[in-house]
Order: structure tokens, then C-alpha cells, then sequence
């Protein structure tokens, strides 16, 4: 282990089972996220730049410095096609380090999305080429290219621990990180939890209370709950 | 009056009357907030979850413990058609403790909306199926179902006092609270303020100025303002 | 100079020239920024109240008192066509000093869009007449009239000095600010700069990488980075 | 009811029982919180604007609007000895809305505290009078005196909802608020829980766990904790 | 006038007259703030990192990129005996840029004290040398020395405009900015205000109301005030 | 690797060497995250709760559920001395999950601080104790007892990934986390950074400039700087 993770590319990265990542597409965050046993999130304030925006691929990590995109152009290169660019920064900056030339970038190389603890711009052409961007801000502000930092390493990417290779989804409810390793149960999780929705959700529209389908109302009523009139 | 809130449904609510909360719904919530003399609004961090969303009912209230959402399905049962939820939560929270399972299930016993200062998820289901919920947050983390809170105890929701039976409007300029006994003089005044505005509107698009319409010339250089080229 | 800036109206304003302005107002306001050298811009919590508005003008600036729209009648006045009304507040205060009626009076004076570092409300209407607004809050509580502020007086909005006649430009990924007496040179760098782009975007396409488009191999192995596999 | 809780000063306050104010003065705010079942709290963020300072009394409450401390002169009038006055505004706030010449008209007048939702400034000054204040912020911004709000009207203050002749006590936990008609019982069961205090605090200092004391492994167990090497 | 503010080192200030910024010196924020008409504050977020800090001097301003603190030493040549260093960044950035050695540095050329919009560290070392600092975060992460700003170019900083030679007095209350040409007749105010005070003082130490020393009981009743009881 | 990290307590935790630990506490927090190469750091919002406090030791890690502080007392049992206690939450709370009494235990047990990414309370008596908590908030709020967490997982607190048995130093610069493979050569590093500062101390005192120092003045001129006057 080294002391300092900055200026390194890591360019092997073992990524997720590609069936498993597709499994996973088909669900939401929400589903994912309980189907792992509620683990993975990243924090709420990371929103998608358009409605509707949605992702899912395998993380290519990137570890930038306040108000520097250089890395995601090193980033580039070391995309494959399905992956999702995953960017952390050293220390909290809304600055814009990603706009529409790199999303072209980025697409043409095989990346299916960003997810950004950062700012973004040119929102109005990224919504255009719909190339799905989760971030923390929009922000006309541009970068310099003049500090390292790292590509591929693990990060913490808004309060979520991220290593390149992850299966990362994204979608109107905020954004899950499944480790690699478990992808392909969690994905069977996700489906069977999913299953099990479709049941439930007849039963409320037919009115029934989640107090009788849970089996609530003893607990309750242990735990002292007074119905007054 | 009890040492603590906790614990109790109130099963018994005073509905505001029905005719005066048709007729609340027909205005808009900064019109109705005018119209009660400027009180009763939430804070203004209260966002509906997609554009458009629009609802006004009687509250049925809850508190929340913070990361549990055991008291949502207590309060499904205390549901009378045209009620809105109205959540408050014993402190800041912003787990996703609603989605479309529970909006299925309030729809189903009569619920017309959720008000709720904590966050949601399921967001495209829930406007898929246009079911208005105004939240703090939008999160996929979910809640237990551990501690009690109550149904039907007075909250403070997001700065507003609301007492069960109180009407609640919520459009895309946020949520005012109406108290049920005051509910037909406020329609009676949201609807003359109204009423009003359309004059106004045709003067100011004729180009009259606010100056001369509201007579303020005067009182603006008593004030003190001078003019300078 | 005076000690106070506060109470004082100014008629006379220079306008940033009409063809200058023309011409900014076909550009992004992260072009323009960049094109300017990286200044200018308003901090990023300054949002359009719907997607899409999008505005370019001489600037009418506003100082308003917290809680107090008075002074936003008081500039309606001095309007001239293609003007953009930019209100700061002496402190911060998120109430909703402007409305739908207010965007009437505006816009029949030739005013084309507002930028305020407060709160306004109407949404609903103000998208439908299509009178854009950036903002940092929506909020239906309103203001009194009161307290005198000035008009025509420069203004730090959102971060960013103002004086009146400068030209205002916003759109989806924010406000920045150009003086009026480099308008048309910021025109004609942003005319240089968008056209550079083109060319790039479809090298990006094709898959060239920035690495090698910027020839930043050199400077990065330079700054130490390395590749690990 | 009213439709308007503005422009009102209610002279009459039955305030909390004097004994029960005293015996309330002994404890610290966070067991208060405790032996009242955790209500009354409150948000974090109202902090006090000196370490140690700490006040117990009974509420006088004042409605601001915003920056205007008009009613704060409207509200000394109504002081009696041992109150503590408790400040809301129509909207968020941060001005500074008091500072030493107030306080030295509330001391004069029997005020013993001052708890406020919004800002104060002569920090040093009230750090040397050790007059105890507790609010959102400092700031040296003044504010006008234009415009009506209330005194002793049903406040919400930092989220708690507060009658004047409640009982508030604030310390460097925080601010809570004990209901008049509650006073008496919340000290003594404030008394009653310092008492079971002291016992655990030997025992912990002992090297006893919580685990043992509180005979939680049972519960810990069923909950499904598993315990590895 | 330039396009871009970046890159420049403005060498003569017009420093503001030592007699006024001596003067100026022996008054709180909140007083000066007042005797200039309310105008010049920064934005509360900014506070002491020592309880007692205060300055007073001549502004040398510098214009910081995020995570970047090379204008720091930039600036410490441009000191003059009695000068503060006001720094502001160019996007929103909480980063140390500014600890021990370079406050060494400072007070060697002549600084007398730091207002910085962005995070400073060595919090115990800056307490014991008595080197006021101001600063909206304290945070341990350091800088990169790779990219231009400026030096004694206008800023904005805290919301406040500052031109290099400005006065800027900081203390518990926060601080402002008195433009160098009305820094005499600032002072001037000041006194004369702080000479008013203290006579009020005695009166509402006496128990005098504000509502009798300011008269404003008629205007009061005027706009509407009600008494119950 | 398993799907959920909740409901676990891993016993048998390698802790930092003593030797390492002992070294590192001789250093400030900036210090020993500049000898690291500025990795490591939590968020500048952890605070430490009163001037002065100051801890390092080896973590033990603590994952909470949000209002519920269960896993506190499973955490007692597991500390050694000279054991930091570092607390994460599955979701952003403010509540006070920690007071004197724990604070007892965790002393009882060797605990030698504590680190949390949520409130605690009893600041006045954790000051006099001299107990170190550095928190993000300070909140008189209780929590329950009811669901699991997890006690010597990884956990992400505050943006730092912290295992069990790194090291944690914290101080009034905020919080530093040292992975407990490097830790020995972190405090070298660390000792190696702070006998070059002394040096440069004198130099600095003595009046010479850093752009002398760190021979900046080609770097600058290169970049573009212009001196103007």
C-alpha cells in the first residue's frame, strides 16, 4: 500500500460480469439498493442533470483536484465499452470539470454515463445527446489541467466507497454501487425482490393495509401504541 | 395535556368542510397565503417531486422517528377520502420513507397527495401514476419499522404548524397550511384577491406602472428617494 | 462616492451596445464565460424556475431590503426594451419578491427576462408566459413595501458585480456577467471560441483522444504520472 | 380564530408556574428533553453566542418579519421578571435583529434570556453583560422598523412550536421548550432522571458495559447480530 | 478595461488615510456598519477563528483559483505596515490555503491580519501568535501553487466588493468594508454614533422603553397594531 | 465479501503499531495529511466540540443506524486502550447519539475519543471530563435502541474511508485518517515535514518571501504574470 494515491493510472481493472451488469439494468435504485440489503448509496444530493436520465455500467474511477479536470481526460483512455466514469474530487468543488466535448469523448470510447461529485455544464446538449450525468451541481465554471490525480484507484465518491470495475446504476432516485463480487446476486436479489412487489401492489390497490399484509398491528400494540378518540 | 406525543393515533378528526376545501383547491397556494393575511406557508425547500404536481385535501398527520416509517402505515388506515398526508419527522431526515408502494396503498383508502419533510423515492412511478408528493429530498435509502411515532397529533411540518382536519395546498410554489376552522373565509378571500388580479394583470400588460397603479410616488419620496441622472 | 448606496434611483444609464448584445445572446453562457477569460460568472445556486428559459440583455439593476420588493416597481420605470432586471438584497432572504404580475408589468416595459438573488413565485404562470427567471429559491411568501433600496446602482448578485448596462446572459447552465465595455470583444471571442469547437467535437467522435488532441502526454509524464497495470 | 396572527400584542400571559421554572432551572437540556419523551427540541443549529451561557425562564414570543426588529421594541414593554424572550420571523432570517442596547433594555425590564431564530450582533458586548442568547447566526447587518408582526402569539421557533408563559430552557445542548401546563411534572421527572443518572455513571466508570447494564445481548442476539474473528 | 481580471499584480495602491483606518480602528463592525448607511458587510458565514480576533487595515486584495494558493506568496511582497490580506477564490472552494508559516510571513511585511472566503488551518499555532484570521471554514487539506489569480485587483469577497486600499475591519460581528474615499467621514460617523449610544444605554439601563425613547408608539398604532388581552 | 455489512462484529482487530501510533500524536493533523500526500482527510465539518480537543489512537469503527445508537454499546466491549471510537451513519442525522454517560463507558474501557459523523450532547460535561469528540453537530435530541449497525466494518465517515485499527488523529484542523499499513512511515514522514518547517519559520520571521523561498519567480513569470502599476 502506498502513502498517496494520487498520479495513478490504473489500467487492468477486473470489471463485473457483463450478464449480471445487464441484469441490473433492468432495475431501479430503490430495488437495487434494498435487494443488497440497503448498503451502497450515494448521498441525496446527487441528482440527474435531466428527467428521466438513467444508468448502468461498470465504474472507471477518477480522483480529480479542486478546479482540474485533467484526469478525465486520461480517463478517456482507459474507458471500455458499458462503462460508467465515476468521479471524486480531494476536496468538495462545484466547479463544471465535464461538459458536452468530453461526453462525446466519452461515448465514442464506449462510456454510458458520469457520475460526478461535481459540477457540470452544458446541460442543454448533454440533455440533447441524452448521455445520462449524475452530479452534485450544474456550474458553467471551467477547470484547469495542471494538478494529478488518479484514475482508477478506489474513491469515495459522495459518501460511497467506489473501486474501478463496480457495477454503478443511476437513475431518478439517486445513484447505487454494487461491488463486483456480488453483482450477480444482487442482481438475482433485485429480481426476486421486484417479484415480490407485483404481489404486494395489488393487495394495496385493492385496499388492503400494509398493518394486516405486514402483520403489524401486535407489534404495535406491544410496543404501546394508544389508538385515541 | 400529555407529557409526550409519542405513541398516539387519534383516530377521531375534525375535517375541515368539504365545500370549502373544493373550493381552496380551485387557487394557487401563493394566492391562498395572500389571501389568509401571509401565514401558514412551509419553508420554501419543499419541492414537488415533478413539475406540475399540484394537490389540496384535509391533513391526516404523522410524526416520524427519524429512519423508520412505521407510523406511514398507520396513518393508511386513518385515511378518509380527500385526505393528504402530511409527515413530520422528530428530527432532520431525508431517508426515502414513501414510494409507490405506499402511494398505491394511500390512493386506495382515499389519499390525494403526501406532504413530507424527509425524502422519497420511486419517483418515476410515482409520476407515472401523477401522485403528488412534496418532499425535502428525494432518496432510495429506505426506513424500518421500529419506533413508534403518532397519527393525528399536531406537527410542526417544515416550519408550519398543522393540526389534523387543516387543509393543505400544494402546488409548484410550495405548501400553505389553511386551519380548518378559518378554510370557507380564506376560499371566500382566495377567490375576491382573485377576482382582483385580473385587472391588475390587464393594466400592468398595458403598461401602467406599479408607481401610479398602487400610488407610491408619494410615499416613495417621503421616503427619502432621489432621482439622479 | 457616497456613504450609502442606498435610496438613489438612476435614469441614465449606458447600454452595453445593441449588436454586441445581439450577437452574446447567440452563445452559452459557459462559452461566453470561457470566452471572457473565466470571470464574470454568478454562483451556481442561481437556477432557471423552468428548463429552457434562457435570456440575454442590459442589465437594470435592482437593490432590494430583505422582505421588501418596493423597489422592483421602482425599476419597472426605467426599463427599455431588452433589458434584463438583475435584484440583489442587502442580506440574504429567499421570500418571493416577484410574481406573474410583476413579469406582466416587466415585460410590457421591454423587459426580457429576470435574474434575482432571492426568491419568486408563480411558476406555473411565469413558465406558461414564458418570462424567464433565474432564481435561487421559489417561494410563496411575499413582500411588503417599506424600505427604500436603489435602482441603477451597482450590485454584487449572486457573486458577481453588476453595473447597470452591462450585458446579463443565462441559460440552463447559469448566469454570467459581461461588462458593457467589452461586449463586443466577448462576442467575437465566443463567435472564435464556438467555432473551434466544431472541429473538435468530431475528432472527439471519431474517437480521438484529448490526450492526444491537447498533446498532453509530455506534460502529465512531466508532472509524474504513472501507469500501473 | 383569526385569519391573521399579525399585527397583534396579547398583554395577558399566564405564565408557567414560578417553583416549576426554578426546579426546571436546575437541569441541563438534554435531560429535560429526556424526561419529557423527547419533544420539545428545538433545531441544532440554534447555538449559543458564548460558551456557557445558558437562561431559564418563561417565553414572551415575538413574530419578526424580515429585517425589521420593530416588535422587539413592542415586546420589552411586555416583560415581566424571569422571562425569556422567544424570537420567530415570518421568514429565514439572518440579521442581526438585537444587540447590547436591547439587551440592556430587556435586562432592565426582568428578561433573562433572549432564544432567536435568526441573527444577533455585540457579541463582545453581550459576552461581557453575560447576557444569554442562543440564535441561528451573528451578524452585524441592522435592520428597519417598518412593518407589524406579533408578540406573545403561538410562535414556531426553529421547529418547535412555542405558547407564550411556556417554559424554555437553552445550554450549550440546545434550546427546549417545556409546555406551561406540563412545567411542574418536567421537573420532576427532570429530577428523577438526574437521580438515575448518578448510578449508571459509577457503574460505567466501574468498567461495566451498557450491554450488561441495560441487559441488551438478549435483544441484540434475536435482532440477528453475529459476532466474528 | 481588461477581459480577464487573471494573471495581474497591480503594485501602487491607493491605501486609505492612515489617520481614518487608526480611527477607524477603535470602533465594533456593527457600528461602522451602521454610521456608513448599512452598506459594505460581508456575508455572515464569515467568522473569527479565535474568539477575540479583531483587525483593522488596509485591504491588499488577492484573487485565488480553487485549491490553488500560489497568489498567497504573491501578495506578501505587496505588503505595506498596516495592510490585511482579503482573499477571495474564484469559485467556491473550503481548502487551507493559508496556515502558519505564510501568517509568518504576513506579519513580517507588515500584515496585521487575513480575510479569507475560503478555509484556513494551523488554527492553534494562528490562536497563539494572535494573527487574526477570518475565514468561512477551517480545514487541514493544502494547496497547489500551479495556476494564476491576482493581486489588488477588485474582488468580491463574502458578497462584498473590495478595491485594494479599501479599509476592512473584522471582529466577532463579522466584518466590512469601508471604501478608501469615504474612510475619514466613515470614522467620523462612527464616533458620533457610538457617542449616541452610550446615553441610550444609560436610559434603557434605567428602564426606559424604546417604544417611548424612539416615539413610536403613533406609528405603531398607525399601521395597525392591536393590543388584547 | 457479503451482501450487507450490517448486523456484524468483527472482534479481532489488528491494530497500528503502538510505536506508530505514540509518533503520530506528537503531530498536528495538516502536518502528518501533507506528509501523507494530502490523502486521508474528513470533511472540515467535523468539529471538535470544545477549543483544544485533541485524540489519536486506533479506530474502532462504528456504523449507525440514523436516530438509533444501539451499536455504541457493542462498540464499548470491543475497545482496547488507546482506541479512537469513529462513528459513520447509513443516511445523513443529526441526533445525539453520544453524552457523558457514554463517554464514561468508552473512558472505562480505554477509549481515548471519539469521531462522529452525526450530533452528540452533555458538551459541558464531555469539556470538563476533557473527553475529545470531534462531531458535526452538537444536538440534545436522544436516539432508540432497536435496529443493528455494525461494529468494525470499513466505514465511510465524514468522506474518509476508516478501517478498523488505522490510525485517527484529530485537532482543532479537523480529523486525519492513517491506514494502518503506513503508519510508521507516515509519522517519519511527518516528523521529516516539521523539522523543515522550523527552518523555514526563521526565514519567514526574517522577512523573506516565499517567492524567494520556494523560487517561484520564473514559475510565475512563465505562467503569465504581469506586474502593473
Amino acid at each position: 500500500m502506498s502513502m498517496n494515491d494520487l498520479g495513478i493510472v490504473k489500467r487492468h481493472v477486473e470489471r463485473a460480469d457483463r450478464a449480471a451488469v445487464d441484469k441490473l439494468a433492468r432495475f431501479g435504485v430503490a430495488t437495487i439498493h434494498e435487494a443488497m440489503g440497503r448498503v451502497g448509496l450515494m448521498k441525496p444530493y446527487m441528482r440527474p442533470i435531466y428527467p428521466g436520465a438513467r444508468t448502468c455500467g461498470t465504474a472507471v474511477t477518477v480522483l480529480l483536484q479542486p478546479g482540474d479536470n485533467w484526469m478525465m481526460h486520461v480517463a478517456a483512455e482507459q474507458l471500455r465499452p458499458g462503462d460508467v466514469i465515476v468521479a471524486a474530487c480531494t476536496s468538495d468543488c462545484e466547479d463544471g470539470f465535464f461538459g458536452e466535448l468530453l461526453a462525446t469523448s466519452f461515448r465514442a470510447r464506449g462510456g454510458v454515463g458520469l457520475v460526478i461529485d461535481a459540477g457540470v455544464r452544458d446541460v442543454k446538449s448533454l440533455t440533447g445527446m441524452d448521455f445520462p450525468v449524475f452530479s452534485r451541481a450544474v456550474n458553467a465554471k471551467g477547470t484547469v489541467k495542471a494538478t494529478l490525480g488518479s484514475v482508477n484507484v478506489p474513491v469515495v465518491c459522495a459518501g460511497a466507497l467506489v473501486h474501478p470495475g463496480d457495477v454503478v446504476v443511476a437513475d431518478d432516485d439517486g445513484v447505487v454501487v454494487v461491488p463486483r463480487a456480488i453483482a450477480a446476486r444482487a442482481a438475482d436479489a433485485a429480481e426476486a425482490r421486484e417479484a415480490g412487489e407485483a404481489e404486494k401492489r395489488s393487495r394495496f390497490a385493492a385496499g388492503e393495509l400494509g398493518l394486516d399484509m405486514y402483520k403489524m398491528r401486535e407489534a404495535l400494540e406491544k410496543a404501546g401504541l394508544r389508538y385515541i378518540d
